[in-house]
């Protein structure tokens, strides 16, 4: 049993000072005591700089002692060793273990978990030897040609994570090697895939834990098919990701089977196989291990118990003094990196459906607000889109920035006198300065209030290790919060109920004979009414 | 002098019914009084389905006195013709008329504002002849050939909505023609964007009514200097879009100029110039009519004064009751339709650009909350990622769903007894009814609790036509909403702050003496050590 921070004394502390937060719109708020020198976290490769929230020394105690009343590291600690921390007490629950971070803990010969660390293991020699073979012109199509392009059918954290990742090491790809998604049920998405793509010379990697995803059996039918009228052979064309005996463990049906576990959640599961095999064939294996270093140093780093060291316990910590204590919302990630820019989309996922709940991890009713809503979209585009009501709007949005010193592709080009790299970083830079510190203004409508909090993750430059440690330290901050809550942030009940309805819509709708008593019905008649009109 | 919703006897009103707002998770409450049947405005193409808002009678009709009392009819009919409408009394401001209407007014032959719809048929017709030179050859590049592809330069509302539609009406394209976007200053997204296209078959189409974007002049730079180095002349490779006598009214730099105006805000402006020739150019010229048809049918219905028959006008007054009455603070758009994933980020900017403000009219505090964040993905995809926190999260969050009974290819398969479309309008419907009656359990993670508000514009099938009906309809419903907060919804001082701050520190990037004692130096000092580090 852990205790909610909701019952720590700490929080209690939290409560009284919020009747003062630290006034960032202050003159000289910025400047005052060695502030933006001395709230930096360093930890390779990020720096987190968090002087622009409205924190200060007292509020930052009173976390770290959240940290230590709710053993927030320890149940860290007890995840990575395989405690059953997907669980609700009392209560029939999924029960398993929480092992995204054995998937690349296969570095320090010593790995917590080693049973899951060596299934993974495993799966990347298996990795290892299929790429090498797709390479060396062993595996190739009906008319021994090689392929060129993969198309990744899967949907949820079988696409967000694994997509986000692939457009923000894009600039790491093999020439000549293209990646393609189908994700949603909608016809016009396979549509359209199938449409820019050379059939003949594409491998379609179809990836479903259970095997039997919706959205993902109906699209590799239709992708089957397509394969079939193309005179193609979909057991060439297709390779799986799926779980140890689901319908698709299948070497009959498909070219090459790779597992993932049912300790490994969908939305946790980018560095498993869900991710990895993709990720292998556009960007190559040794870049795959990259990736999976850059976790694994992210991992072992987020077992620091002290926040002012830890650099996802502290975006947590300031994530929760944000949504409990100063009461917003919502959160905004923004990335100046346009490579980012479905990283936002992908955190929707892994934070919304790990801590969007209302029930803890014994069945009560959780004592405060959880997850907030996570949007965000990448800068400098966003300053264009929404960021007026940030800055004059009537609700508050805290911001975490994420910026790079350098550019992927080193490619740019000085115009007035400096280059687009730097204008991005001036921007981004003044955007922290001017919510925090607002403008007066004789004009009320050129009038900043400030006072608006962000932080900043930044590292030098974006390659597959810092990705890997990027995703990593959100992954940590995400669960750290849910500890935290005591909530179980690890199965998704809520998305249950709308299947179950959808099923029944399903059956009405292939039935002739509707009851006219039943919600469905109702729907359906007003359907056919507005499509007949 | 208009009145603000907060001062009118009807807001009073609606306070009063707040205390007991309809409760969508009663027993049988969808099913009452013929509420399915009853809760619908029917104006084509559209359907809006409102019968899972937490609405009633004494509701709908206070909602009406607002629009009375407000005028928010007669103030959308005095922007049309040409009234002040961006403008703030007694301050400095823009001080502009707001015309977007205008460059859709182009078929009753009587046009409510005559100057700018001159205007824009003079544009639509140089666009005609352009389209054309291009189809039959007058206009080639310096070897001769065809242009088969587009790259749209430009920041903002010269990307988001253009962007938008382009992907929403892609199945519509002209075979063998492509566009691309470049919009972030970020040096990588132009890199990414010119590693994807022939340069010598690309338009680069430069859209920034001052001429002097930040980032759209860089990149515009950025993009010349790479047609050089390629040996290609950028005079034939650009076109602009921007206004008349800007610097980038130069026939000399660019082979076709096309004209913005002054009267059409960036975020209205996708029926200007700014999204027709790129529009034009994938999907030809007869298409662009149908969206500026679809618009203009949706713009008269606008005018409409009973809510109950006017779907942009009640969409907006639903919306003021739950965000000033209910006190939701976010609305997540999510349409069932993978062409318009990028709608929501449109609206994004068009809503909350327009309405994040806190000032009214007069320069005083605005009397309640204004626009509320936008924020959405498509579904079925949004369901395996945010929908756990919309059903079981301690946010509620009030969706504007979007679906279509036909898919746009056409091309469908069954599988397990029913076709990909028919899943997905049943998985529509389903989260509708989940959302609102949620479901009781004993399992206390099991449990829904209901009651979350939800409608649904629905058309047959996303056309030309209808996508221009869609947009226009989101465009009045922000308007209607700016009229009711009394805010200006055409102006963005709010984004004038960190303009400022960028340039101060580009400036001290540039220099090499610093002031020690200012803000920019201070982070820029920081940056150093970050990256030497």
């Amino acid at each position: 049993m852990y205790k909610s921070i909701f019952a720590t004394e700490a929080f209690v502390r939290l409560q009284e000072l919020a009747r003062q937060p630290f006034d960032l719109s202050m003159p000289g708020a910025l400047l005052e005591s060695q502030r933006l020198q001395k709230y930096q976290v360093k930890a390779d490769p990020f720096t987190l700089f968090y002087a622009t929230e409205q924190i200060d020394e007292p509020v930052l105690k009173a976390l770290q002692g959240c940290v230590e009343e709710s053993l927030l590291v320890e149940q860290f600690q007890g995840m990575r060793r395989g405690e059953a921390m997907n669980r609700l007490e009392g209560y029939e629950c999924e029960n398993r273990r929480v092992l995204h971070c054995s998937t690349r803990d296969i570095f320090s010969g010593s790995p917590v978990n080693r049973e899951l660390t060596q299934k993974s293991l495993e799966e990347l020699s298996k990795l290892k030897r299929f790429l090498g073979e797709l390479e060396n012109g062993t595996i190739v199509n009906g008319a021994g040609e090689t392929f060129t392009t993969m198309v990744q059918v899967g949907v949820g954290g079988s696409e967000l994570g694994p997509r986000a990742l692939y457009k923000a090491l894009k600039a790491y790809s093999i020439h000549g090697r293209k990646v393609y998604f189908i994700s949603n049920v909608d016809p016009d998405d396979v549509s359209t895939a199938l449409r820019g793509v050379d059939l003949s010379r594409t491998l379609f990697n179809i990836v479903s834990k259970s095997g039997t995803t919706l959205e993902t059996a109906t699209n590799e039918n239709f992708v089957r098919l397509a394969l079939e009228e193309a005179g193609l052979d979909p057991a060439i064309h297709c390779v799986a990701v799926t779980g140890k005996g689901s319908v698709m463990d299948d070497r009959e049906s498909y070219r090459a089977v790779f597992y993932m576990y049912d300790s490994i959640g969908g939305r946790y599961s980018t560095t498993s196989m869900v991710g990895c095999v993709m990720l292998g064939f556009v960007l190559g294996y040794d870049q795959v291990i990259e990736i999976l270093r850059g976790a694994a140093d992210m991992d072992l780093h987020a077992e620091e118990k002290d926040i002012r060291k830890n650099i996802p316990l502290l975006m947590a910590l300031i994530g929760i003094w944000n949504r409990n204590i100063l009461n917003y919302s919502t959160l905004s990630i923004v990335p100046y990196c346009e490579a980012l820019r479905r990283f936002p989309t992908h955190l929707q996922q892994c934070d919304m459906e790990s801590n969007g709940k209302s029930v803890d991890r014994l069945g009560g009713r959780v004592g405060g607000k959880t997850g907030p809503i996570i949007w965000g979209e990448a800068g400098t585009n966003g300053q264009h889109a929404f960021f007026q009501l940030l800055h004059q709007g009537t609700e508050i949005v805290p911001i975490e920035f994420i910026g790079f010193a350098e550019s992927q592709y080193g490619k740019d080009t000085k115009f007035n006198h400096c280059t687009s790299q730097q204008k991005m970083i001036a921007n981004l830079f003044a955007q922290m300065v001017a919510l925090a510190t607002g403008k007066d203004d004789n004009n009320p409508n050129r009038f900043f209030e400030g006072n608006r909090p962000s932080m900043l993750l930044f590292a030098k430059r974006l390659t597959p290790y810092v990705m890997g440690s990027l995703l990593s330290c959100y992954e940590a901050k995400i669960v750290f919060q849910g500890f935290a809550w005591n909530i179980n942030s690890f199965d998704q009940e809520g998305v249950q109920l709308g299947k179950n309805l959808a099923d029944r819509f399903l059956k009405t709708m292939a039935t002739t004979k509707k009851d006219p008593s039943s919600i469905e019905s109702a729907f359906l008649g007003e359907l056919e009414k507005w499509c007949n009109n």
